[in-house]
């Protein structure tokens, strides 16, 4: 499937007082990752919102093997595993400038009409770019 | 004019390495600080929203005598010291827990309107209220 | 085990431009709530850590059942559901005003030395006391 | 002095309910925008710090011109306006797409050495740089 990389530089605001990345500042990070990711397929998540379907997260998980450190430039490696029914299951692999794998994750969106309050089919152009992608 | 006093406790994630609060995150504890002043004035800051009228910032400064540490129960001092044609000014004085003033602030938000896409009165309600706590 | 009950109130930085709290911004309520419950049993997380144990996470899971809003008052229910060896895992689950459960959470923290830069066992007045409310 | 520019792109979390970036999250804007400005000028914040040097801010002010929005791709311009005694100031102009100035900010922070817990000289190689880029 659609696997792509993403840089991001470690803020001063995102530390804690232990000096790594606090752990709910990665959040975001996945976020950029996989938003980027989409961009690079020829798909503006922003776009895709305001032609009314949100992508809201269903589930999120995250597994810490080694901390991050301020401006420390990350790179992450985003692949898109699944687009099924509803939801789109991506996969993240985050690595330090060293090339040390710091975390892995796993998000799962659902793709969502904001008129009808439910679960919908993505859109057309979307499911057709990650077909094309696989 | 009103004046009122909000407790918060500071969250791990606020912190930054340095072991301070990062100065960042004071935005938001003004937010809340100026949110509960109102709501102690009888004004709900969500339902006003939800009539239509919003209060974006338009002016925000601080001035850093003393850092935040981790678990500190800070006082927020909140006065609102006066609403003029559509804007409202509000200063803030923080606390540590042993009575030091660690900053001060000043938050000037415009009540506007996101239908005109103008600056707006203040709702009727809100300035009486204000006038009442004069 | 231990069980005990926070509540949290949704600050208006914490939402995004859907009208939720941003997915990401619960891993700092969850991090609020489990230092609360600590508190409540007689444990001051900041003490610990002064003391040179700290407790970074290590696996972090959400699943999102209803979104949360602007203002609503949340309610965590936080439970340590064992203590073995290194590590310490959580539950949680959040409820809004309704009383509906908005999400469920899991997080497994590590006693970690830093000088050693190794796990490590909590300290043993942590272990008896959860020893004691188990 | 010395003047650059620096791009920053919205993240979806940045945004609040009203669709705006929240006007508490500008600090961590600046915060990158300084640091890449010193990283031009050859100096990297993190090696001062690791140095004994820190950098805490000591005001902040910022005015609102305009919104910013989810996905805009901002740029700041940042000017080390003057290095006067134990002090930096800095001044941030921040543009959206269309090149419009959005808003407009003032950051002065102080060498501080945590040591002796008092403010103290910027380091000689950074007095130097500064000095040479004026």
């Amino acid at each position: 499937m659609v696997q792509t990389e993403f840089q991001i530089r470690v803020r001063y605001g995102e530390t804690d007082r232990m000096g790594y990345v606090y752990y709910g500042n990665y959040a975001q990070y996945f976020e950029v990752a996989r938003v980027e990711a989409l961009r690079e397929m020829g798909v503006s998540y922003r776009e895709m919102e305001e032609q009314g379907v949100h992508l809201p997260v269903y589930t999120y998980s995250v597994k810490f093997l080694k901390p991050a450190f301020y401006d420390d430039l990350l790179t992450i490696r985003t692949q898109i595993r699944k687009l099924e029914g509803t939801r789109i299951y991506f996969e993240f692999e985050t690595y330090n400038g060293n090339g040390d794998k710091i975390n892995t994750a796993e998000v799962v969106l659902v793709f969502f009409d904001p008129k009808s309050g439910r679960p919908c089919s993505p859109p057309e152009k979307f499911a057709q770019l990650i077909l094309k992608y696989s």
